[in-house]
């Protein structure tokens, strides 16, 4: 019994001395520490009567000194809230690393959540399938309030499937592939729009696009868009190269389209590592850039600015997308319904790398 | 009462004709569909006996086609696990966009973790100081079973603060840093030692390094091996330049060092964004890559393969890194301890971009 004494006396040293508990800090903790009941500490932290102004005011400051905070289990059982929301990336690993979108996505999203205290559960994943399945399982667990679903396809089981779980979920896409789910978007048949019109008024006649994955919906508008405003200008078939994003693909497609008979004098790519690969394979191959060929970026890193001559680029605030997106998921979580939101278009910025053709 | 009970029974139709429930299914849902009670479900789910295998059998098939799943708040109340590990990335939206590594790093760790049904919380935070609240909130509220700590910095708050939390922590970075955490690392110093002797082979003596953010150990790690292998080798004191390791800062640490008096022959860069800016700005400035300058970038990404001359780069297998990561993470948080574990060091991989001086 002494012994038993002894060792609880032991137990409690820490604590006593003003150190941190070294497991997470409970209830206990604080009650030993402020010399009061659990239960008094409870009244205290849920801002129940029970306890004197004096009392409450000692056990808050003990809480907030120690760390201790209310469980989030606990809490999410009372509340049915996660405080956390879901988005799994469907790229290879190889890719993603090249891909500063998505971290500039998700750097916006993060803004905008932790001002909320909501968590982001992130997850690479092989295929939409398996995505669909992450998303099942987190929503089955309890894990999320919602999700996100960036790189919409065509046909995409994630759409009805996350529509069919009932989970707050929001589309990173065109609302016509979005099915019942909210949007948030912007307009990539402007952005070709505009960068079509602008080639054409430098006296280009023949544009190739090299594009990105021919199954996402964007790489598809894009395409459609292509299309409809070559015909428009009187332009023809226009020439497009799909692709996977890669450095490797982009100078590929690039080397193919100035070895062709039919050569461009123009080329957009669909993302910047394929911009500057391509510049690469042009100069490499003898052409200067922009006299013989003008080329195009789209999205507009850092890259785009590091290389001679620096791109012309359809530049867009990819962070302020992610937080737009962020904000109707978490409007969706909490009101049941969120209206879409059209973010702005990507914005042409002409640099060095187009001109007039020769 | 009639119509309580016909309202129940319009309730639970979509459920008779074989649809989704449009919430979370619970065991309320998979009795109704197996005609049995919850009890009996609770029973077959959990493994206890007290229903014939037939109806556990079915009751399991059940529950696997509607998607449930044990929620895991109820379940994290119970073991006391939150089957999720955080990383907080400390680091600006701009760069860590532009930064491969962090996207592979994380790609890694995601393949482990999910192999063993856990999530990655993942956050961008300002300062070393809010990381370290970020992870004192998600320990305190059970979110997280440990954390992995990036960039280490010297003086580093983090370490000492999950250290006084008690809470599974492996610090990616040299032990040396680590104080009392285990570390996942690779030898910064011999990646350092073998380009300097590779380019002092090739003649060079005077050789520049456009480091990263002088206030993290990696840096500082290559700083002092940089030191210590030009005094041994006799070339004197190196020549560094810090710098943020965005492509501007990396363009103009080599556009000065090319003005220089004492301009190198060789420059090493802590990155490849960096290193592609410091070739545009060598080729603008009229100089041959690598004749008149060779250069070396760290971290081997496509674009190191993209521009032209392609970039002799120190190669690392990030992916695996991040893996090596997650696994002693889920030893510590399993076991309670976990050994250390040194990754390969980077490997040089030579290419165009180097070459005996003029």
């Amino acid at each position: 019994m002494a012994e038993s004494v002894i060792r609880m006396a032991e137990e409690q040293e820490p604590v006593k001395r003003g150190r941190m508990p070294k497991h997470r800090p409970t209830i206990a903790d604080i009650a030993r520490r402020a010399g009061v009941s659990k239960v008094a500490v409870s009244y205290a932290l849920n801002d129940r009567p029970g306890v004197s102004p004096a009392t409450r005011a000692s056990i808050k400051a003990i809480a907030q000194e120690i760390g201790w905070r209310p469980n989030s289990a606990a809490r999410a059982l009372t509340r049915a809230r996660a405080d956390a929301v879901g988005l799994a990336l469907c790229r290879p690993a190889r890719l993603l690393g090249m891909e500063p979108f998505f971290m500039e996505l998700i750097s916006g999203i993060e803004s905008e959540l932790s001002a909320r205290g909501c968590a982001l559960l992130l997850q690479v994943v092989n295929d939409p399938v398996q995505e669909l399945e992450v998303y099942r399982r987190w929503w089955g667990e309890g894990r999320v309030d919602g999700v996100f679903l960036a790189d919409l396809r065509s046909p995409d089981p994630r759409i009805e499937g996350v529509a069919e779980l009932g989970m707050p979920a929001v589309a990173i896409g065109h609302p016509s592939a979005a099915g019942p789910l909210t949007s948030v978007w912007s307009d990539d048949a402007a952005a070709v729009r505009d960068t079509l019109t602008y080639l054409t008024a430098l006296g280009h006649r023949s544009v190739a696009r090299v594009a990105g994955l021919p199954d996402l919906i964007h790489t598809q508008l894009r395409d459609r868009a292509q299309r409809e405003i070559c015909a428009e200008l009187g332009l023809g078939e226009p020439l497009i190269v799909h692709t996977d994003y890669s450095g490797d693909d982009g100078a590929h497609a690039t080397r193919r389209l100035i070895s062709s008979a039919a050569r461009p004098t123009a080329v957009i790519y669909d993302n910047d590592i394929m911009a500057v690969a391509g510049l690469s394979v042009a100069q490499e191959m003898g052409l200067d850039v922009p006299a013989d060929l003008s080329l195009v970026a789209w999205d507009d890193s850092q890259l785009s600015q590091v290389v001679r001559p620096p791109l012309t680029a359809l530049s867009r605030d990819i962070p302020a997308y992610g937080s737009h997106a962020a904000r109707t998921l978490m409007t969706l979580v909490s009101e049941g319904s969120a209206p879409g939101f059209e973010d702005s278009a990507a914005r042409l910025v002409p640099r060095g790398s187009t001109a007039p053709p020769r």
